[in-house]
């Protein structure tokens, strides 16, 4: 599938670079309209050092080749041939071909999607990427791109295991309310540092994805573990002109990369439903990320690509059997699987990559393959607690997302409402997940690659469910000091954090002026709710959060709370309390009866009866992501290369640096 | 002068502190209500060496010692003494001395501040500070509090110069959109980088002041050039109880610590008024920031406390002579100058400082006595450039504060009317302040430190003036190339490139998703001006600016032109196109006759027939400044000392490593 708005670009820039052929005229022979993967040297059609290198790889790391070819009125493409820095590269039946069914509406007749499947290049340096396609009239066009190889150095010690912590939507401020509301501060000083805070290096990194400098999930976590740019909605692949999500040109993950070449093991872990687009984007090829059934399937299928070990979050609804095909009526188990989102991969990939060619079968009981495959299968947490340290495992401790950190410890508490409703009274937290997976992975002596997401800082941040978002930053911290505990153990471990994006615009206003009881009482207007409370500069002072014995506040409902505004704002009904409801987005967890309805759909009808109407900066009915850049913090061996302002496809490199070349 | 709000958290912390009184009974004692400098580690009586040292010091820094005593009723406080670690601090008359009169309303009868100015310990580690006082009835009373000596380790190569370019309220969104603007992205990649960017060393920093989780300027910046928490409005002192904004105990500058123990220079370049919190951050000592005449005369009168050699910006209505000591009506000359903010120092502080002791003269012309002690005076432009490379350098070169590039490089470019109708046609652009800063700098071989301000990202981003901080960044960055490249030259310099604070929790929404022509054609309404403008996600694509030869936008008024919004914004009217009045906010300068009156006052009344209404999540006419953490860039010597995330005063001690104990 083809990211629409990326064609028109891209169309644009290779024809330009199409030699031979003015791209002013009148088109006289066949001509490339897209040549992957995508450069900028060559886009004005001369080799420009200045542009920005958009493909780059690692010594070896595989990518497909693939050009899109429209003919002549009448001819057909007969023949093509990908060359690299003037060599051939030899194609073969099975790991090539020419593709013109199935191509996306609009384009003309006979043009040809051309491939070469799972190439790759050991010598550093920029190559030259040529096509060049004949017509049935014996005509040829010749477009020309450009790739890099990024050279390793041999430095001495590698990095065994790789741990990526990546708090979605985490900006800045997510991070500093977090530690504002769980160490407090005094006289000016934190009092206390978060885990992340103590991690000895720093970057800030730009989070632009291939066709927006507002990226979504989806290539905001890709970018950093394949080392490409990925347009929006996609993960592990480039866009293309074929209907089919499953089809696009590849690149490998660094899961792949380091179990192929090294036999590392690969763990995801998430508080999101492991669908969702920071967890597939670790594993899976596709250009839809909301391809649920596919992506779970992936999972288990490629785990001989990924070497995928440990995969843990919520999303249980992909992994039962829909026998009906049907999510309306929903089947009695609550499956949502579809062959509408499922796949059945062409041959080249199949045999390009050692891919599994997959089934479209919603029928499927995934949990059951899993076990067959030897994963132990957990289900809740006191599950995941008894399971002791399997080789393999899989846990699903909802049908969708998990619910947030601030409704598990209620639950935890005692007050267990929300969890109860959603229907997994008993979720583990993010810490217990990791502190799991870690202790598998580690069995694997050639070492692992973990990426842990804390998924709800950025979907609770949509929402602009401040105290919940905020507290969603404490628990992914605490997996954070999971993740540091390891590898102050095993010092051969590298430990990131970071974030694919900022979401919400997320900013610390202050704090309230009032005691929690004055906020309570007070009208709803901007008058009352706005001037009367919040609180700036000298007025914000410190505010002071109790924290229980579960490492959460007591209460964030304390006088003088902190508040939060957000500039990438929908509507919203703002009453700074702490909401009893969660809001119903659309990606909460499908239950099978309808306790949801009785939450509140959206911010912008939330807090109604309690709060005064914010007018958001932008439409729709949640905060967006913004281009802010993210701060990254490393600890371990290798930290040290990740300092400075860096692009988020950079931290690939530095990943490769570490793992193969190692350092000083 | 005391900060109001500190003062009740003081109090309280302290008399818990205090030995021997408890707290919760009526006083039968006297009472210490105050020590200085502030302690955080025995707040609760006891030395707990988890809670944060508050004071800090380099070895030698210099440091008052101070203390409010409250005696019983109809008793007098007699005596005091100082200790450190039980070892009695000499008291001589001339430097230490209470103080009974002068103090702020609503102290009890006979309370005292007694004080020993210049204090100084040379031994690395935690120190307690005990002061006892002794009043007429022969009672004493006893408190401790603590502070540390920070020690610096011999590295080898120290770094001679120091440059701090601070962005005001600069935060990790203002970087990304002056990139995005001034770069262009092509493909999720930056097609170039800011100067900044390319700094090898990130850091993050935590902003707080003393009183609270927000700071202003003043601690903002403050906090970087002496190691130590200031209270809100507050530079160079800590609190206390008396009336005079001159009086305060003092903290020894970067700039003192090094012109007295190295014989270095200091230089001061901002485009705000030279009297506003940043620039005076460096080498004035006041409780209230607002007190420009004083301010501007402790910058020459204490000048060979500070090594004061180049001193540029705005600000000339504080050097002009005001015989009527009147600002209503104006003098002619458009003066400002008034004996209310003006000082004379104490005689403690002028014998323990070697202060000069100042005189309340707003009849003073302090350009001619600059010129008298040796600065070269310079006015424009034109005379800046002509001037050559004077021993010492004075420029001012508006009323208040200086344009912003905006109306600066509109009116290079011939559309002057803003720079005339302000009377400034002929201001420098900071690189070229900061270029000539250096080379007068230069001239010392015992070096020098230059802080170098970028004012108006802070005054554009409270006024939501969008395309006006973006420009202002790219202006910034422009100085920090000038930086890089004379330490690129010169090796033994560290340059690094930081904020106070964030302003306005700036968010890079995405882009137009019109045309300019279509944007300027919308009704004034939500439906219109955001629905169908805001581009999110993929509709946001990658602005694409024209950029002139000077180095900014020819226009920022593009097709799908870039768009921000604010996090911790008041009210305004947004129309998204590049406003042809900047607003006239209470910070702007005077100019004799009334232009100005014809700009609109705020941003929510700009734009409002052209705009629409976005409803504030604070109150008052600007958007306001947040805690979050910014990002902070080293270049040079000891720039590697400055990743992970750090408090503002750690900042501080990283300057004095690398500027006594060198780095390896």
């Amino acid at each position: 599938m083809k990211s629409p708005r990326f064609a028109l670009n891209c169309v644009r820039a290779v024809v330009a670079a199409t030699l031979g052929v003015a791209a002013s005229v009148s088109v006289a022979a066949p001509t490339v309209t897209r040549l992957t993967p995508p450069s900028e040297r060559f886009a004005t059609g001369v080799n420009d050092p200045s542009a920005p290198m958009i493909a780059r790889f690692l010594p070896g790391q595989r990518f497909d080749l693939q050009a899109t070819i429209r003919p002549d009125a009448g001819a057909t493409i007969t023949g093509f041939q990908f060359a690299v820095d003037g060599v051939t590269v030899p194609v073969t039946a099975s790991t090539s071909g020419i593709v013109t069914t199935g191509l996306n509406a609009g384009l003309p007749a006979n043009t040809a999607v051309v491939s070469k499947r799972a190439y790759s290049n050991t010598v550093p340096g920029v190559h030259t990427l040529t096509v060049k396609a004949t017509q049935s009239d014996g005509q040829t066009v010749t477009a020309t791109g450009s790739f890099e190889v990024v050279g390793i150095t041999n430095q001495g010690r590698p990095a065994k295991n790789i741990i990526i912590l990546l708090g979605d939507g985490m900006g800045a401020a997510h991070r500093t309310a977090a530690r504002i509301m769980a160490k407090g501060y005094a006289q000016g000083k934190a009092k206390g540092h978060l885990a992340m805070d103590t991690f000895p290096y720093t970057g800030m990194v730009m989070t632009s994805s291939l066709d927006t400098i507002v990226t979504d999930s989806a290539p905001g976590m890709a970018n950093y573990v394949n080392g490409n740019k990925q347009a929006s909605g996609q993960e592990g692949v480039w866009p293309d002109d074929t209907a089919d999500a499953f089809d696009n040109p590849r690149m490998e993950y660094l899961s792949e990369y380091l179990h192929r070449t090294q036999g590392k093991s690969l763990g995801i872990v998430t508080t999101a439903d492991v669908f969702d687009a920071t967890p597939a984007a670790n594993a899976v090829h596709t250009s839809n990320r909301g391809n649920g059934t596919g992506i779970a399937d992936q999972y288990l299928d490629d785990r001989k690509l990924t070497g995928l070990t440990v995969l843990m979050g919520g999303g249980r609804k992909w992994f039962l059997p829909n026998a009906s095909n049907s999510v309306s009526p929903q089947p009695a188990n609550g499956s949502q699987r579809r062959a509408a989102n499922d796949y059945v991969l062409t041959s080249d990939i199949v045999s390009g990559w050692g891919a599994a060619v997959g089934a479209k079968d919603p029928e499927r009981d995934l949990i059951s393959d899993f076990s067959a495959a030897g994963y132990t299968y957990v289900s809740d947490k006191s599950a995941l607690q008894s399971a002791g340290v399997p080789d393999k495992l899989l846990g699903l401790f909802a049908y969708s997302n998990m619910n947030v950190a601030f409704d598990k410890i209620n639950g935890r508490r005692g007050v267990s409402s929300v969890v109860n409703d959603y229907g997994f009274p008993d979720q583990p937290m993010l810490e217990e997940m990791t502190d799991k997976a870690i202790k598998v992975l580690a069995k694997n002596p050639k070492g692992f690659v973990l990426t842990v997401e804390g998924a709800s800082i950025d979907k609770q941040a949509h929402l602009m469910d401040s105290d919940r978002w905020i507290e969603e930053v404490i628990e992914f911290d605490r997996a954070v000091q999971v993740a540091k505990n390891f590898a102050t153990a095993n010092p051969d471990t590298l430990v990131i954090v970071t974030a694919d994006h900022e979401t919400g615009g997320a900013s610390i206003l202050g704090a309230s002026k009032v005691t929690n009881a004055e906020l309570q009482g007070k009208a709803n207007t901007v008058a009352s709710m706005r001037n009367e409370v919040v609180g700036t500069y000298q007025d914000a002072k410190f505010p002071k959060y109790t924290i229980a014995a579960d490492g959460y506040p007591a209460t964030t409902d304390i006088d003088n709370k902190m508040l939060i505004g957000y500039g990438a704002n929908a509507d919203r009904y703002e009453a700074w309390i702490a909401n009893a409801q969660p809001t119903q987005d659309s990606q909460q967890p499908f239950v099978g009866t309808a306790p949801l309805n009785t939450y509140p759909a959206n911010p912008s009808v939330r807090n109604a009866s309690t709060g005064y109407l914010v007018t958001g900066q932008v439409s729709g009915d949640q905060a967006v992501h913004t281009a802010t850049d993210i701060p990254l913090s490393a600890f371990g061996r290798g930290a040290a290369l990740f300092t400075g302002v860096m692009d988020n496809t950079d931290v690939f490199f530095k990943f490769g640096q570490a793992a193969i070349g190692g350092v000083k």
